[in-house]
């Protein structure tokens, strides 16, 4: 046991209710479903918790089919650079992007709240068209269910997606190997860091927006020039960090982060600052991480940048042998700290 | 102009505000699904208004795909015959499974609300596992998200159900044609009239339980026997008028039901009069109702009848050429009554 070891999270299973961390990407969330959705659902394809389901096509010997589920509950509606509506429909189609899948069909289901202004509703859909129609797919199936006023929260979309990707793509958060480098697409933290600074009111001196968008060119793109990518993941709720715990975790290694290497916005960093957060944990909503064996690192970066949603990627870490199952920072000053799991709910509701 | 035209219900697309009758599944349901879903979004597949949306597959001539999404926010959550994880099973595979489609995967998404007991949570969880094990699906992707106390009502299931037909079948709620035969699985009401009993506290000396059950192996045995069904549906939020009146919509048909075939339980029945409610309204979640050619309406009748779930099936109609778009009832007494479309909310969350 060494100075790592010792600052491992424990996991704490002794909640008698929902709290809300169990919603937080973070350790409580990762606890839940270890605790109460795995058992009870014993689907293989569940148990890999890739961000998305492959399905083995009868009669289609070289496609999969790729489903994945999420429902939004973000509040506000509408904030800089998105809504619910464009977030319901990024996040899912995102959750396909990062395995490699190409979008064919989106559902989409409501719970309204009695009372919601149906002229919010209708820009929220009208939204979610605009970018169905970027991403080249269709909304073929939905319901609405209403909940009286009080019982809910305005408005809550789940939607799924259905993707197809050829059967011999296996990108997976276990599949990182030491030697491998960790790049992100570009600045962290600005979803979470737009939301709350419309919740907190907090004015910048430039106009910080979200960052949602939706990732299936890039992702293809980067699938493109470089098939050796291990994985692909789009950091949201629990951010960068939550998804770099679950990689070390999945794939037995350690990864270290280069503090200097991070892209992170100047009004993030002021932001968070003064907030008491740390960019590590703040919820991205159009950003990729991807891991790839160091000798295809260049030419994935190269090939980001010249993307229009890559154009700030970064090299921004490791993954080794040593510390397995820790995520680590090399700050600007040469020392090098844990980077723990988050425990609590740090922003709630910021997809 | 008849006196049927007179009574058609009028559309009013004025309300500026989401009302609970926005959630009927009755008139308001469709207004609102006219006014702002389909203009927005333009798939032809979400036009056809199936119960579940067909994909073609690239590489299966043979097959299609079936997708169907639904959200559960019933209260309570537990009742007799039933809870809201049985349902959200059962809601999405028998909207898989009256398409001709068998379920192949399930997705579940949770929106939980802070303070939400986790045992309640784990016996949910533990009934939507014992549904799937029955039909032989399981849920391949999940996603958990949590609301602070007072945003909520304790539970909401989003579930996407993914399923597989012969690319051949076509049956269809506009396929309905004069002469056809209307049948329905068993008695109608029973999960309306549980789920109120316990709400209202209705006493019966009978225990009165939901009819919620997975309708997969009684459709699949009906198709055998009659492959020349046009329509089945399960008749569940509006009960059996908002099918057959979309139905008569949809096909530009007359439906007339016969008051004297229709199987009601004799407490549903009293339950309906103490409290002014019709059973054509009320909520079934495990009956088909099913369109077929008179020719071959006693075979598949005596089909239903042997399947556990179709003991009490009956012929409770025909399908006609006078008054298109609307559904009548011919009374035990021989007259004849229009059954309107349901206008405002009846039962609000009844699933």
């Amino acid at each position: 046991m060494n100075a790592f070891d010792a600052a491992c999270p424990v996991p704490t299973n002794e909640f008698e209710h929902i709290v809300l961390g169990h919603g937080s990407g973070g350790r409580l969330s990762a606890e839940l479903l270890e605790r109460v959705f795995l058992p009870a659902f014993q689907s293989p394809v569940l148990h890999a918790l890739e961000d998305q389901a492959r399905l083995l096509l009868p009669g289609a010997p070289d496609a999969c089919l790729a489903l994945t589920t999420d429902s939004f509950v973000v509040r506000p509606w509408f904030f800089p650079g998105g809504d619910i509506g464009k977030l319901a429909v990024c996040g899912t189609v995102n959750d396909l992007a990062v395995g490699g899948a190409v979008p064919k069909a989106l559902t989409a289901a409501f719970v309204l709240e009695e009372g919601l202004p149906i002229a919010d509703l209708e820009r929220i859909v009208a939204s979610m068209a605009r970018v169905c129609a970027e991403v080249g797919v269709e909304i073929v199936a939905g319901d609405t269910k209403v909940v009286e006023r009080g019982k809910g929260d305005g408005i809550f979309i789940t939607t799924t997606g259905l993707g197809l990707l050829p059967r011999s793509r296996q990108l997976s958060i276990a599949a990182a190997r030491p030697g491998d480098r960790v790049l992100v697409s570009g600045p962290i933290g600005d979803h979470g860091i737009a939301i709350l600074s419309v919740r907190e009111g907090i004015a910048f001196e430039t106009a910080l927006t979200s960052d949602c968008a939706p990732l299936v060119s890039l992702a293809q793109a980067m699938l493109e020039v470089a098939p050796t990518l291990r994985c692909m993941r789009d950091p949201t709720r629990g951010g960068l960090s939550a998804v770099l715990s679950e990689l070390a975790a999945r794939s037995n290694v350690g990864v270290r982060l280069d503090e200097a290497a991070l892209p992170v916005r100047a009004e993030v960093r002021a932001a968070c600052e003064l907030l008491g957060l740390d960019p590590l944990y703040v919820a991205c909503e159009g950003r990729l991480v991807a891991v790839v064996p160091a000798a295809d690192a260049d030419r994935l970066l190269a090939a980001m940048r010249e993307h229009p949603l890559g154009r700030e990627a970064a090299v921004v870490g490791e993954i080794l042998t040593e510390h397995p199952k820790l995520v680590t920072l090399r700050s600007r000053f040469g020392g090098e700290r844990i980077v723990p799991e988050l425990m609590g709910e740090q922003l709630p509701r910021i997809c």
